[in-house]
């Protein structure tokens, strides 16, 4: 007999989905890297299928007694964590109705399909019956979810991406950044401008040069080949599981720094899922990564911090010299150094550097916020948008295309997504700031090409807690204090005005 | 209001289990092809899972009712012969006990792994008290299935490989072949010595190059790459399912001919795939391929009857010829027709030619059926093994590794499956000669590389059936008899000694 019974058929039962989750996974990278164009159909129903079954798993009638009795039983720390998140996945998954499962899905499908449409034409007014109709199902969600997690609207939706994240914490963080950035900004252009200009990087770069590339700077960070992959596909991603990763990229025969940049991205996601608990925490809820926050973080540490930073470009020039049989001015690495860092407005988030992409995100939070929360109409998206370009970043988008039609997230159902990106950043940039005044070889490491000491902090501090604190608790925990602004400010004034 | 209630609800299930085995088949695929080393263990706990869900499925507690009740219903000929392979799998799956499925299982993968010692080490006593316990327990599943189909009991096993599949139409079979086997390797082995020999066919050639012969001869005889694929693995295989078929082979830089041979006959498995019924009846029992016979039939009708032919030699002398770049009397027509058809008396069944293998795979059937049904006890294998060899082929093995212990079936459990080759070998002769005289085109279409004629009649006859009727049945609507080896001794004579 086992003192905590109703906990332990918990345990076998998510086990069970996890199993499933994984399988999917598999069936996921498989579509988007390997699959025959025409197999698509088959592959649908598969992937349905065993969502179906994750589902009923996951909404049994005997869950919810079963939670309820193990919140009874005597559990250690980690178990507490795991029943909590164990309550959490089946609040997000039994809370709907199922008409309106279904509803939100069509209309999701249907609005995503007019908006390929309607992008390229620059048109909203052509997407936007859709996008009411899909919004006014988003808000039931939120609704519904909300009174069951008893938090807003709005931090139920955020809720489903980044557990436990509250507007009532980003708000003061985004006060803060959208304070300083547009001075910040013009100040960074004119420091940039007064300096010589940058030199090109020309090519061609053989995809098989940078893929052996590519391949030696995911084993330098850290990756284990043993337990993962490196492959094509049309949209980079880091899929698989903890005990398989994989990552893929792709190839530009004239522009070698976007895979270069985008492997390095994804590799600091696998990172962390590499360092997630491993043995009995491994397939529990507890042993997952904590949200898109501290994922994002990792991968951003790894890009912005760790490889942007004058250290990396030092470790770095020689190697892209050898591989691409290149030379020069250009391929020194001060000149790599301020090519990766350059600073520039533009309307497109996906294309934003470090500095402006904060205002990005910070519209669209403010906006998605007001919708869901009612305060504001779908038919006035268009002209809020424009207007917080031109009081953020000080342009305005000739139109829809390069404005609020540019992103699929809305338009496919995602809302409450848009601030983990920036919550990311000013992790990531708060992570590393801490990680190198725990340990003063981080920062000279990378220099050597040796993340060891950046890593063994990251493993230490973040990748082996799995889910057993919130972002925010994690974070104090790690850094001494929740997320700060300040910090993120500083190492933006340091990088681009130091 | 439908008509069929119980057998439409029999059809969801069935559709739902096709679903996860189709799963099942990429995560099979991927793990044998582009798994990292390291994963194996979240895989083998995926694939358990999936495979859980589906013993499971089929066999709740209400689908012997809802199988009783659908044959009452008013079906026609495929919903009757659905429901009849429903039936056949609920049986497979539902007769034995749990304990006793435990227990075979660890009995197979014990005896498996002493065998991977013994055999290297020819040491048949090492593996004998494994076996001797899996045989046991192999015995009791038999009696159980025969008890279940009203069969005996090695044909109770005969038919998890080949559904209705009986030794009482096998042995007839075999004796004739038995009968005329011995004296015919003779009279073909001094026939090819009264030739002069073989040119060698030199190398190196590149995997790359052997990769894209491979892929054109795909394409000639009709695989559908946006449909299917070519990768690698340890052992080739045909996977997938009729949406998505993935082929695999494995290149040797000296010797083209091993991958080439092997994509050919993997290729026939996957056109058989390829043209199994659409639709409807794709994801159901009833659409599946008939069972090992016929799908071997497919491979060597391919490889064997096709693609060792005196037409195929001549359309692909020349191809070889600008794949390689090579020259000279080697790679004519002739010598690679005469390369393509040599035999040689040999101890090892997978290394036999056409004319030998029957001879292997007659002995194994012998003694398995022996063992099976109690008239023989395995500690007198080996001797028994060796005198087989020494009737059937003349030569007697110096040892149990090129003897007894050189195939994995025994040890790993397949008992019943190793008629299921010479049978599909008959059976594609049977119906390589029916197709060439329906259609006077089928061999001076080899000649061109145009294997539609083939492919056109392969499909009416054999393809678009799935298993809609038994092997026998389906054989004697194609040809107009049932399985006659006075046709599989005619092609021999024809081929060798004509």
């Amino acid at each position: 007999m086992t003192a905590t019974p109703a906990y332990d058929l918990l345990e076998a039962r998510f086990r069970k989905m996890n199993a499933i989750s994984e399988a999917l996974s598999v069936l996921s990278w498989d579509m988007a890297t390997m699959m025959p164009e025409g197999a698509a159909e088959p592959r649908a129903e598969q992937v349905a299928t065993l969502k179906g079954i994750n589902h009923e798993l996951l909404t049994a009638p005997d869950l919810e007694p079963l939670l309820d009795q193990a919140a009874t039983e005597a559990l250690d720390p980690w178990r507490t964590a795991n029943l909590r998140e164990m309550r959490r996945d089946w609040i997000h998954a039994s809370a709907l109705p199922a008409d309106l499962v279904d509803a939100l899905a069509r209309a999701e499908s249907a609005c995503e399909m007019v908006w390929r449409q309607a992008r390229p034409a620059a048109d909203f007014k052509q997407v936007l019956p859709a996008l009411k109709l899909l919004l006014g199902l988003v808000r039931d969600v939120g609704q519904i979810k909300a009174e069951r997690l008893g938090v807003s609207i709005y931090d139920a939706l955020l809720d489903q991406y980044e557990p436990l994240g509250r507007a009532a914490e980003i708000d003061p963080v985004f006060d803060h950044l959208e304070g300083f950035l547009p001075g910040f900004i013009g100040e960074v252009l004119d420091a940039q401008a007064s300096r010589p200009p940058f030199l090109d990087l020309s090519g061609p770069f053989p995809v098989e040069r940078q893929k052996a590339l590519g391949i030696r700077m995911m084993e330098v960070l850290g990756f284990d080949f043993r337990h993962g992959r490196l492959d094509v596909s049309h949209h980079p991603f880091c899929g698989g599981y903890p005990g398989d990763i994989r990552v893929t990229t792709r190839y530009n025969e004239d522009d070698f720094a976007s895979a270069f940049m985008g492997v390095l991205h994804e590799t600091g996601h696998a990172l962390y899922e590499f360092g997630l608990p491993s043995g009995h925490w491994r397939p529990q809820p507890v042993g997952r990564a904590r949200g898109m926050v501290v994922h994002e973080s990792q991968s951003l540490l790894m890009e912005m911090q760790a490889c942007r930073s004058r250290e990396f470009a030092g470790f770095v020039a020689p190697l892209l010299r050898d591989s691409f049989g290149v030379g020069g001015a250009a391929w020194e690495p001060d000149n790599l150094y301020r090519r990766g860092i350059r600073v520039k407005r533009g309307f497109i988030r996906v294309e934003a550097d470090e500095v402006t992409y904060p205002a990005h995100v910070i519209i669209r939070y403010r906006l998605e916020k007001a919708l869901i929360e009612g305060r504001m109409e779908l038919d006035d998206l268009p002209a809020a948008w424009n207007e917080g370009y031109g009081r953020l970043l000080g342009i305005t988008p000739p139109d829809d295309r390069v404005g609020c039609l540019q992103d699929i997230h809305w338009f496919g159902g995602a809302w409450g997504y848009f601030p983990t990106y920036t919550l990311g950043a000013m992790t990531a940039a708060q992570l590393f700031d801490a990680a190198g005044k725990a340990d003063a070889d981080v920062a000279p490491g990378i220099g050597r090409g040796d993340f060891k000491p950046l890593l063994a902090w990251l493993r230490a501090n973040i990748h082996s807690k799995g889910s057993l604190l919130s972002t925010s608790d994690l974070l104090t925990q790690a850094t001494g204090r929740p997320l700060d602004p300040a910090v993120f400010e500083a190492h933006l004034r340091r990088r681009y005005l130091g």
